[in-house]
Parts: structure tokens; C-alpha cells; sequence
């Protein structure tokens, strides 16, 4: 498993409203892992609840990092917490930090797109992290709402698009698949 | 990681023609094995080929088996080779050993509706497979071209809608990104 990196890094976008936007990014940096290339994951709006990913992330060590930008609780989208914009402020920093490093092959900032549309983060230093990324650097970028300057940037850009979510059937977010 | 299994399996769906279908279910195993939940991946129409996934598998062994059930190379959809017929009726009869046992928590059958399309199985078989799942199997079938009998036996069904894709610019699918 030597590590050759990529030859070029490209942007993708996984947003809309079905489920499957965070696991494809997952599944992206597990499956980057078996080639060696090293994966950031930045999860914003996200704590250290005992996520799956994050119990998982140290067997992918050191090819997997996992940096929670948030914390497990409702974030009020009108007016939010002083807390919630500093922990998406000290996600942003970092990942101003991972881009200049420029040690990963894959860089995954996700639901940063739900941190834009509640205002925790602003879009032009989201489109700086884009601009400034190193050329063999993938980035990924999930959560609803993209915005559609990000659309524009991004090379892929897949809409997750729900046509049925048990959810709606009454059933809770369950360990192990859910979370 | 005490392993404590799901309450209740249900069944998920992700079609549609954007990227990001194998991969979801490939950060759902990557994530339930996070919770000592153990996974059973069988790829239809899939090879040996040094895929990520089937590199950095046995990190996560024993939580999560990949068995590939076809082989990589083009397949004629109006006239199947019987080499790949083969290989996937193979595939089914693993998946039906799979469902017997009930041994594992999430059970993935990558590809399935694509060979399902190709006439490479057929729907009856793969009805049987989720009307005889154990009560607290999760089921995740993946593929183009869902038949509406599928997706009605779904409890969840994400389409997987292409916004974008690099492959329309020319760019080639790529080690540890598209494979």
C-alpha cells in the first residue's frame, strides 16, 4: 500500500435531502485508505458523540483523521448559539491549516454546506479554502443546501435525492447505521 | 465495541446515475463496524481488481467480509457472457448462505440492481432474499435502475441524482477515488 497520491484532486459536492451524503464520504476516505492516501475529515456541526466514524477512524490510523467542529446538540438556524459559531470557527481554521500543510489527499468538510446555510461559516472563506487548495488535493464538500457558488466550483456534484426515509415512518436515528 | 446488533433491519435502497452509491454503503459498513456491527458486502459485477475497499477490508476483519461475485470487464447486456451469468448466480447463492446463517447486522448487495438490469439474476431470487431476511438483518441494495418492486419493499430509497461528473470532462476514474 504505497502511497503515490493523486495525480490531480478534484471537488465534489453531495448535498439534497436523502440519506447517503456523509457515508459516501465516509466510504470515500475508506476506500482512499486502501490505496494508501491519507484522508482529513472536518465535521461540522458535530460533536464526539460515540459516532461509528469516530469509534472506527483509529483502525484507518494514521490514513484517517477525524476533527469534530461542533457539538451534539439542536443548533437554533435563526439565531445561533456563540458556542456553535466558535466551534465552526475552529473548524474553519483548521481547515485553512490542512490546506496550507497540504499533507492529505483527500479533505472532506462535512455538512459544511448546512454550517453556510445557518451562517456559522462564511462563503468566501469557504471558496478561499476551494481557490487555495494544492492541485493534487480532493476535496469534498457535503450537506444540504449547497450553494451555488460551490456548485459551480465543484467538478462532481451528486443530489441525494430522498424518495422514501424511514425516518418519516416514526423510526429513530439507530447506532451503527445511523450514526 | 461490544457488539449489541440492530432492534429491527430494515431495508435501503440507493440508485439512481450519480456517484456515490457503492460508496455510501461502503461508510455504512464503515461506520456499523464502528459499533462492532458486522457487515457482509457481496459486489456484483465486480472483480478481484485492487479495489480500495477490498485493499483495507481486512482492517476492519472481522467486522466486515467483501465477497466479489463477478469479474471486471464489460458485460454485454443484450447477450451476458455465461462466465458472468455464472459468477453472479455464485453471488446469489452466497447471499442466500448470508440470509440462512443471519449472522451479520448489515448485509450489502453492491450492484444488485445493475444485475438485476442485465438479467444477470432474477427478481424473483432477489425478492426472496429480502421477504426471508432475519428480523434484525439490514439490507442495503445498490445499483442504477431499481426495480419498483424493490423500492417498494424499501424503507428507505435514496436516488443518487447526477448534477456533475468529472467523467463528462474527460477525466478518467481513478485509484482510490472511483476505485
Amino acid at each position: 500500500m504505497a502511497r503515490s497520491g493523486l495525480e490531480r484532486g478534484l471537488i465534489h459536492v453531495y448535498t439534497g435531502d436523502g440519506k447517503g451524503k456523509t457515508t459516501a464520504a465516509l466510504g470515500l476516505a475508506f476506500r482512499a485508505s486502501g490505496h494508501g492516501l491519507k484522508t482529513y475529515i472536518i465535521q461540522f456541526m458535530k460533536g464526539k458523540r460515540n459516532y461509528g466514524e469516530l469509534l472506527i477512524a483509529r483502525k484507518l490510523s494514521p490514513n484517517l483523521t477525524i476533527f469534530p467542529a461542533g457539538r451534539d446538540q439542536f443548533v437554533n438556524r435563526r439565531s445561533p448559539d456563540t458556542v456553535d459559531i466558535d466551534l465552526a470557527k475552529k473548524g474553519l481554521a483548521r481547515a485553512k491549516e490542512i490546506i496550507k500543510e497540504g499533507k492529505h489527499d483527500l479533505f472532506i468538510l462535512d455538512e459544511i454546506n448546512v454550517a453556510l446555510d445557518y451562517k456559522l461559516v462564511d462563503l468566501n472563506d469557504v471558496m478561499d479554502l476551494i481557490k487555495n487548495k494544492p492541485a493534487k488535493m480532493e476535496i469534498v464538500l457535503t450537506g444540504r443546501y449547497a450553494p451555488k457558488e460551490i456548485i459551480e466550483a465543484a467538478d462532481l456534484v451528486t443530489e441525494m435525492r430522498e424518495i422514501k426515509h424511514y425516518y418519516k415512518e416514526g423510526i429513530a436515528s439507530r447506532k451503527g447505521i445511523d450514526w
